[in-house]
Order: structure tokens, then C-alpha cells, then sequence
């Protein structure tokens, strides 16, 4: 008896059921495959489908970010900042799921929406987008602009806090700013409309500038300032960390800044060669600006460099030339580097570069929308430097103002209240000590407690087993 | 001479090519594109597009697994658990390749099936996929029952018997089990047929059942229960390998859930949205319930969290809705919590809780389609939770027993015979010195041979170098 | 007020503007989706996606490179190495867009081409693509045959050296070499043409001959020959990363090799099939082949034995059967163990073993198209082995030959003359300092710079910051 010829008896392919099955917010009729399938449809399932791979490439960016913070701070509170990022996700997307995105997109006023709650009814899609498809991608960039904050606030927060901050940046704060302008509130509707094609403001400096605020309400870390008020560096415990993040990300901007196309046309390949170019000038800026700075080309510093790039061209992708592309990562790149000293320098503590990768390049990247613009269309005007007039690069600089002003003025209450309540900052012991056995109840690095020093000969972590005193310690 | 008028010469697109000779198997008639291409020929290319990305993302799942399992177990064996998951795969697809794929889908009995091996005649594609597309995307899947089992019997299982386990699982026990579903065969004929759309039991349920047959015939680790009895933490090695292993397969989960659709059709958005929200659910309620059980959010808890979610889903991420999901994630994260709690009480040592999380959790989501389906469709039976019948839930029971009972049996005769022939376990000597160098003649972090102290201060095995002969060599 | 309805206010879908903006080279006019979309429009859109989504996965083995690259050379140089990777694509990519893509693919002679600089006037494009995601997806296959050179040259290279011979490759050497074949030069005008679908001999034995030179050139490491001139091991640091590498490479050749067809039509079903069968043959190969030679199944080797399969089968994925491809790769791993302990005797210090992979296999695969191709096509002539003649197995040769010739001699003078201006080569101190501090400023591995011996517990790296007595345990 063959199976072969009764596929109906087989329940994989179910599309066409639900489809069919009348729930329409979650299927487009049109995507019923029986009768005549139309170009227009499958043009549709194309669409569905290059958004769904894209959010896919954003999520794993999740995975890059706990990399580089991993990376660039120390071993001994390493499971911690990676507890952190996993919960960046998951409380971030459920609160994102009930709450953030009828904020973000539903029907409602200019400054938030009010229909949609727990994908419900009014929930909003954008063009041939299914509505899962187009909130799995949406879903992808909350937990980006919530994930951004945990670098710059690494190795002294508390866990409960940092999870209580996530979930209200996921629903509430980030939802608001997105609204302004994606879901078609005031910013969409200035005389020219502010322009940020996939979120140089939207999410990153969003996520920049609440990351300034926590670290400027919790203070340096213990050691960081020297009895003379110095700078001291403390580097992060694992490059390859870093940079295997920093790869990761690269890798994952394609489908976030293609993917905001939010269809399957022809604009997708101009995105991804201006999102190619700046990654690759913000990080040979970096590199050279840190080289003539310090004398070596720092390994670090270039990759936060390649991240400016790549958050520098973010609001432009789609509006400026290559070299356009070129020229913004570059200054964002050698930005970067100066915007570390500086915040270093007036004691703001970010051991990830995070505020200035994400807040400073942010603003710079969208501001450049009125620079580099190549030429008028329905979404953008020209910019400046393109001999356009400067009514781009004036809405430009209200978005970035409006929005830096309300998450620091939000994000600014949350630390405050959060700081007031269940308190925001570790012990000094626990920092001290680190927070992966007193938040966690264990190393990020483990010994091999079954071995004597033979065992351990093959371990990374066996010498940490090896004195005595080590060992009485934990 | 331009060489851009001739692309004649140019031999890079071969595909109209392929497909216009004749090859019936490689692909189908409809993909030339030589002449008028209609618009069910485009749906037949994207159908194979989206299957064959997903497949991807599911390999990319291997990567996942190595880094979880490495991760939570210990450094003296790394280098062993990274080969064996390596060996899962290249020994597996081809395994897959050359019998199970025709016992799997091959046209025979409702037991099992006997066409198509070597992917010859007789081969089976499913829809609109060619037989290559669907059987990478089957090869994927195979590999994934198979690798859950190596996190289970780590840290004392001889390499050469789990290659040949390996190479079991993949030709037979799994295709078998695949055959009575997938396949078209008893369980596919119920008179309310078993529902597992993505494998909760098919793939995820065998890799669990066979790591506890595996786990229970080695026995526990050394040093695993005290003289008392009691059992004792032995924790993994690389909270950073866990969390990134736990992310790349998040990521891989969307090939696996929305592919197992089959189709680029209306569909996988949905899927991709009950994914997200029980991974997410999963993840919250294991933290909560091991904070809550232990006093602290522990980390390899949470992430074990989110998997067990994504298992739990996976049954019925196409049948359930989004709160059904979180409900199903939610329940997965408390239950994987106190089922390695009890693994670990009755003597059944998983060093990194795939038993728990594969399969407890994948009976578990199994049998929540016949709880949580919210109607019904030609695939699956509205569920008891939603006013349906129990019909389904009575299929889902059935399903789960009967391919617990197979797989236990089966890889239960053949670890027992890979035990009295072979032998299963290293010596006690291998297994306190680490699997790594015994094994595999190197170990999994390696010295840095030519490094005085001070050279090696940067290095994270720089005291591996410690002893005055290595210093000396350099 | 409700946004939902006025859509015109967004400016997240700015595809259709591009494509109708008159831009020709970055939008084919059949991508406007105002009017009637006809099915070759969608598929077009379809062939433009598949493309991109394949040239991401190839822009993603550029972080499998370095973690294999790390993974097997030492800690000591760990950052340095991670950031030669990270430069090849940052320096290489915006190299390429200059001059490289116009070289390689742009109207010229039958040698280099001459028009497109900067994806100017004459930049090129292939089939239904745009410009854009051409040139991407053949940016990331530059930066691959870049990045094959810094394991082979690693640990003991100049990063300022590194980082010229990585502009030069990717603006010229490869260009020059990809425009005899793809870019339709005499390669490509043979009677029988020379095939080499996604690059044995274009992409890996360019690189593997860079790397032989680049290595000769430089000389081994410092210890890796001991006072009898025999060879000693020198092993990686680091197996979890090297075998995640592996992993992601093998993740990535699914777009390397399955993009390669250039169009999203039936052929790419069945180069994945080749793809992963050849993957696995060569790593269970090279596992076999070691074990018999040493006696143990090496890790690291097996792992090169994988990646040698996918490079052995990369010029014929397309041609060959599966049973082909399974041979290909079985014989790849083989030829790689032996390659390997060839180099190493004499004298040729590669410590990832990137010459035998890529250069020798690369070579052994491009031939393998004259024995193993199944059939006459436009593309190629039947093989050898399938009773074809040898006009097929002559061209590759010839292939083979002339492009070993021209990137043996070009890159020989290149690093020659490298060498005799900047050097080429680190000092004798800084080599067994190891390169990160001295080139970078920064160890790869950090301490944990506030901890006394306890706090630093739970790092990997504490014990470099170690009490004697740490030091004296191993």
C-alpha cells in the first residue's frame, strides 16, 4: 500500500486550512493555493516570507549583542550580562506581544496607539504582510532597543531591576517612540516627515539614550575612576566574543535594515550594499582614529567602530548613494572613538561603548538623512549636500531632539523609581566579587571539580580550581 | 570586446538547465524558466526557496546543540561533545541519506517504508518541493533527533560506540518512527490521526527517550552522588557557550517550526509567532520557578527554560493560538524545572537535562494539541480546552505511548548491544582525566607552548603552561 | 484618528519609489509593483531574495573563518587573529567595490575587465539580478578568498602588513582571476570551457595559494621545528571555537554554493544535497584516515576534513550526482590529512592547515568536474568516469594550472615586496609575546582586573593573574 498517492492523509502542509479557516488576521485569503494562485499572490507569500527570514536574522542579533557585552566586560559577571540579554527577549517580547505593539501601531492619537492588545482585534500590518509576519519583526526590533541598555549598565546591576526595566522599555517607552513615526503619529506628520527607514533614531538611540540615563543614575563601576579622578581601562575578558558578536550583528543588520523595506521588491539590494559599506568604513575609521590616537589599532574599538557604520546608515539605508553610505560609517566610526573618551572622561561609565555606538552614531546617522539624501521621493526629501533645502535635515533634528528628550525624561523616571524601590545597584561586595554567584548562584565559568591537576590539564578553568583558598572562596 | 552580451558563455546559471533535462527527481518540469513562467511556477520555486532556507536554519541547530552541551558540562571533555555532536551530523545525513529517508518516507507498510534509497527511485517529495529540497530538509531533522542524545550520555561515553548509535538512530529507529506520521503510516490513519506537526514527539520525544535509555544503561557520572547518595552539582564549564547555543537555536527553530509548513503560504507567520511566545513563556517560568525553588534565577535553568518551550510548541505551533502558546511555553519551563530535579533524585544523571527538556516536554506538547487546538480543521480536532471532543487528545496519547515504547525498546537493545560488545562507557581513569586527550589525543583548550608567565598573562589557558619544562621549551 | 488607513503617510515601503525612480542599475523596472505584477516579475523579486539571502550566509563564513582560525592557533594571538578576519572584510569589501568588481566582472578584455568602478556606469549584473545584490553576493565571495590567507599566515604576520596584501587581493589578484572565468574571460572561451560553479579554483585555491606563498614567504613559527629539524605540534587553544567555525562555514556554503546558480530555480535543491553530503563525507574521511595514521580520531582534523569536502565539491556541486559527491568529499578528506603532514614536512608552517583545505583540495575538486560530471550540459561536458572524454578534465587542468600560475606569482611578488618595505613579519620578542599586546594594546583574554585570586573564581582567565602556587598546580 502506497502512501505516496494519498497526501491528503498527511497533516505537514497545513496552510491552505488556515488560510481558508476565515481567521483573517492571520492569514490574507488571497494565500489559499487551490484555485488559480495570481502573481499578485505569490508576490504576497514572497513578501511574507523575505520579512519572516529578516526577523529571523534580527532576533539573531540577540545572540551578537550578549556576545560583545559578554566580551567586552569581565569573566566574572559574564552570566549574568548573558541572563540579562536572554531576558531581554523574553520578557521584551511578551510585553512587546500584550501590550507595546498596539501601542506602537495601533489606531489611536498621535503619540500612541490603543487597538491590537495581545495581537487582538485592530491589530495593525503593513501592506501584504500578514499580521504574525510583520509582529514577529516588529518584535525582533523591540527586544534590539531594549537589549542595547545592558552593555552600558553591565557589571553592577541588579537582576530584578534590570528585568523590570526591560519589560516597561519593551511595552511602554520604546512602543511610544515608534508610534511618533512608523505608526504614523506627529513625526510621520510634519510638513516633511521625519525619516528613519529602519531605526537609526527608532531603535538605537532609543536604546542609546537609556542606556545613558541608567549608567549616568547608577554611577562607575568600583575601580573604574582612579583616586585621581582618572579614566582606568578595564578591558573586557574575551575578544573573540566580541568580534564573533560583532560578525554576528553584521549578519543580522541585513535583515534589519533590508527587511524594514517590508516587501520583497527592488529596493532590497541598494540597502544592503549601503549597509555593506558603512559597516566596513565605520570599521577602518575606528581602527585608524584609535591608531593615531593610542598608536595601535585596537581591536575593540574597531568593531564598535563597524557597529557605528551600521547604526550610522541605519536611518539612510535606503535614501543615500554608496558612497554616501561610505562617507556616513566613516565619521560614524571615527565618532565613536571620541565619543568613548568622552563619556569616559565626564564619568559616565559604559563598559560597552553602548551610548555612544547606538545613542551618539543614532542621532549622527539620522541627521545625515538630510545630508546625503539623494533625491526627492514620497518618503524623503533631498538632502543638503545633494543640493536639496534643509526641510529634511530640520525634521531630522526634531525627530532626534524629540526622541532623545523623552526616553532620557522616561527611562530617566523608570531608573529613578526602580532605584527608589528595589534599588538599582548591587552590593559592593557582590560587584566586587562579581554577580554571577551572589545574582545567580554560579560562575560563568566552571571549574572541573572533579579534577586533580592532571584532570584538569585540558581545561581553561581547572587553574581556578587550584589553590586552596580559590576553592574555599566559592 | 564586452563580455556583458554574452551570457551564453557564462556558466554560472545552470538551472534551466537541470531542470530541462529530464531529471525528474532533481526538479520538477515547471521550475524551467526557459518560456512563459506562470505564476504556480514561481509559488513552486519560492515553496522551494522557504523550505530550503529553513532547512538551514535547522542545520544551523547543530551549532546550537554543541555549544548548549558543551557549555553546561564540563572542560576536560569539550573537545569530545563538540566531535560527537560534529559526528551526529556527517555521520547521520549520510545514514539518512542512504536507508532512512526510504524508511522514513519510502512507499512499503504502515510501519515503515522501502522505496527511495539512496534517494533513487522511488523517492518521496512532499507538495510542490523537489526531492532534494525535502530531503535536506529531512536530513536536518534526523540530525537533530540524533544530537539530543549526546548532551544525556556526556562526559563517559566511548566516542566509537556513539558513532555507531549515532548512525542507528539516523538509518532506523528514527525513520521508523517518522514512517507511522510523517509518513503516512498507522499513526497518520487513526481515525483521528496523531498531530505532531514539527516533531514535539517525532523528533524531539524519540531524542529524549533514547538519551534516557542511553543515560540509564551508562549510569551516572563519577563523583555525580555522594557517598550519602545524594546528588551533587556538577556545573558546565561556559555559561557564554549555553546562552549563545540556546539563541542560535531559538533562531534554527523558526526553520524548523514555520519549514515543517512545508510551504511558503499564509501560514508561517502564525507558526513563527506561537514560536516566539512559548520559547519566551518557557523561559520565564523556569527562571521563576527555579528562583523561586532555589532563591536564584539561575541561568542554565532559564535557558533550558526557553527550549523546553520551543519543544513544547513545536506539536502544535500551527494549530494553537498565541495565548495557547504562552500557556504551553510557560507550563514546559515549570515542568522541565522539577523533571531534572527528579532525573537527578532517582539516579539518572543528564549532565545537561535533554531527557527533561526533549522529552518530558515534548510528551507534553504533544498531548497539548489535543488540550489547546482551537478548531477544527482536515489536520487535527478542536481540543478539550476549547469545547472539542477528546478524540484528539486520545490520538496525541496513543502517538506519544506507542513511539515512547518503540524508541525506548530499540535504542534500549542497542546501547545494551553496543554495551556487550564494543562497550559503552571509558574507563574510570579516561573519564576523571577528561574524555579529551584519551579519546581524541588533544584537549579541548589548549596551552600556549611557547609562553613564559608574562607572554601568557592575556591567555585563558596560560597556566596550563605553568609547570618550569613548558616554560622552559620556549 | 486612525493611521491604519492612510499607509501613504509610512515610509517604511520605499521599494516601489526606488524602482520607479529611474535608478536602472539598482532596480530592474519589472520590480515597480504598481500595475499589473506579472509572474516574471515575481520571480525576478524571488531570484533577487534567494540571492541575498545566500549572500548573507556567505558574509556569515567570514565569522566561521575566524573562529576556526583562532580556535587552532594560540591564545597569545587570539585578538590579532580576530582582527585580520574582521579587516579582510571591512578592507577587502570596500576594495572591491572600487576597482575589484569592475575587474572582475566588468566589459573589458579577455583578462581583466574595465568598467563598472564603484558600481558606476558598466557594473554589471547576471540574469534576472540587480546590480546591487550581485555585487553583494560577489563581495562576500572576495572576502572569502581573502580570509583564507590569515590562518596560514597567522601568529607571526605584521597586522599592518595583513592588512595591504587584504586590499590587494580583493582589488586585484581575485578580481583578475574571477574575470578569466565567471567574468566571461579566456577560461570561460576554451572550446570546452573551464567550470568551476561556486569557486574550488576561483575562490579556495586562490586563497590556498596565497596562503602557500604567504607562509613560504614568512617562515614557521618560532618552535614549530625543533633542533632536528622535525616538526612538533603546536596545538589550537581553543576546539569549542574551531568546531563552531566549522559549523558555521558549512552553515554558510549553503549560500556559497546554492547561490551560486545565480537564480531561484530547481538546481538548488540538489547542490545542497551535494553540498552536504560531500561536508559529511570529508569529515568522516579525514576522521578514518587520521585514526589509522595516529591512532586516535583528532578533532581538529576532522573538522578541516568537512571543510576540505565542501571545497572539493564547490566547482562541480552542481554537476555531479550525489554518489559523486559523497566520492569527492570522502577523497578531499583523505587528500587533506595527508596534504597537512606533507606541508608540515617540508617546512612550511600553516598552523590551521588552510593550504591543504583550500589550495589542495580546491585544486583536487576543480578537477573532479572532468571525472565526475554526469552528463553533457551547455555548462559542462560529461566526466571521465561517466564515459565522457577528457576535454572536460583537460579544460580544468588548464584551469588549474594557469590560476595556481598567476596568484603563485602575484601574490609571491606582493608579499615580496612586502616584506622588503613595511617587513612582513613581527619580531622575534613580539612572536613569543604573542601579538595581541604588542600589535593591539590589548590581550585577547582579559583579567579580571579589580579581583584578588577569589574573585577572579569563576574566571577563565584567572589564572593568569595567578598566585604561584596556581602557577606550580599544572
Amino acid at each position: 500500500m502506497s502512501f505516496l498517492k494519498k497526501p491528503v492523509t498527511r497533516h505537514l502542509a497545513t496552510g491552505a486550512v488556515l488560510a481558508g479557516a476565515g481567521v483573517a488576521i492571520w492569514a490574507t485569503p488571497a494565500l489559499a493555493q487551490e484555485a488559480e494562485v495570481t502573481a499578485a499572490d505569490v508576490q504576497t507569500n514572497l513578501d511574507n516570507v523575505f520579512v519572516l527570514v529578516a526577523a529571523v536574522l534580527v532576533i539573531f542579533m540577540q545572540a551578537g549583542f550578549a556576545l560583545v557585552e559578554a566580551g567586552l566586560t569581565r569573566a566574572k559577571s559574564v552570566a549574568n550580562i548573558m541572563m540579562k540579554n536572554l531576558m531581554d527577549f523574553a520578557a521584551g517580547a511578551i510585553a512587546f506581544f500584550a501590550v507595546g505593539f498596539a501601542i506602537a501601531f495601533g489606531a489611536g492619537n498621535d503619540f500612541f496607539g490603543t487597538e491590537g492588545w495581545f495581537l487582538g482585534d485592530g491589530a495593525f500590518t503593513y501592506g501584504t504582510l500578514t499580521v504574525p509576519v510583520f509582529f514577529v519583526f516588529q518584535v525582533a526590533f523591540a527586544a534590539t532597543a531594549a537589549t542595547i541598555v545592558s552593555g552600558a549598565m553591565a557589571e553592577r546591576t541588579k537582576f530584578k531591576s534590570y528585568f523590570l526595566y526591560s519589560i516597561v522599555i519593551s511595552s511602554v517607552i520604546y512602543p511610544v517612540v515608534v508610534h511618533w513615526n512608523w505608526g504614523g503619529g506627529w513625526l510621520a506628520q510634519l510638513s516633511t516627515p521625519f525619516h528613519d527607514f529602519a531605526g537609526s533614531t527608532m531603535v538605537h538611540m532609543t536604546g542609546g539614550v537609556a542606556a545613558l540615563m541608567g549608567a549616568m543614575i547608577l554611577g562607575p563601576r568600583i575601580g573604574k575612576y582612579g583616586s585621581d579622578g582618572k579614566p582606568r581601562a578595564i578591558p573586557g575578558h574575551n575578544i573573540p566574543f566580541a568580534i564573533l558578536g560583532t560578525f554576528i550583528l553584521l549578519v543580522g543588520w541585513y535583515g534589519f535594515n533590508a527587511g524594514s523595506e517590508l516587501a520583497a521588491d527592488g529596493a532590497i539590494g541598494g540597502i544592503a550594499v549601503t549597509t555593506t559599506l558603512a559597516a566596513c568604513a565605520g570599521a577602518i575609521a575606528a581602527m585608524l582614529a584609535i591608531w593615531m590616537k593610542s598608536g595601535k589599532p585596537d581591536v575593540a574599538m574597531t568593531a564598535n567602530g563597524m557597529l557605528a557604520g551600521l547604526v550610522g546608515v541605519t536611518a539612510g539605508t535606503a535614501a543615500v548613494s554608496p558612497i554616501g553610505a561610505l562617507i556616513i560609517g566613516a565619521c560614524a566610526g571615527v565618532i565613536v572613538v571620541f565619543a568613548v573618551f568622552f563619556f569616559d572622561r565626564i564619568k559616565i561609565d559604559d563598559p560597552v561603548g553602548a551610548i555612544s555606538v547606538h545613542g551618539v552614531c543614532g542621532a549622527f546617522g539620522t541627521i545625515c538623512v538630510g545630508l546625503f539624501a539623494t533625491e526627492d521621493t514620497d518618503f524623503w526629501q533631498q538632502g543638503l549636500f545633494y543640493g536639496g533645502g534643509a526641510s529634511q535635515l530640520i525634521s531630522q533634528i526634531i525627530g532626534v531632539v524629540a526622541v532623545g528628550l523623552f526616553v532620557a525624561l522616561a527611562s530617566g523616571i523608570l531608573f529613578l523609581v526602580i532605584k527608589a524601590t528595589v534599588g538599582l545597584r548591587v552590593s559592593a561586595e557582590e560587584e566586587i566579587e562579581g554577580l554571577d554567584v551572589l545574582e545567580h548562584g554560579t560562575s560563568g565559568y566552571g571549574h572541573d571539580t572533579l579534577a586533580g591537576a592532571g584532570a584538569g590539564a585540558g581545561s581553561s578553568s581547572a587553574s581556578a580550581t587550584g589553590s586552596s583558598t580559590a576553592s574555599a572562596r566559592v
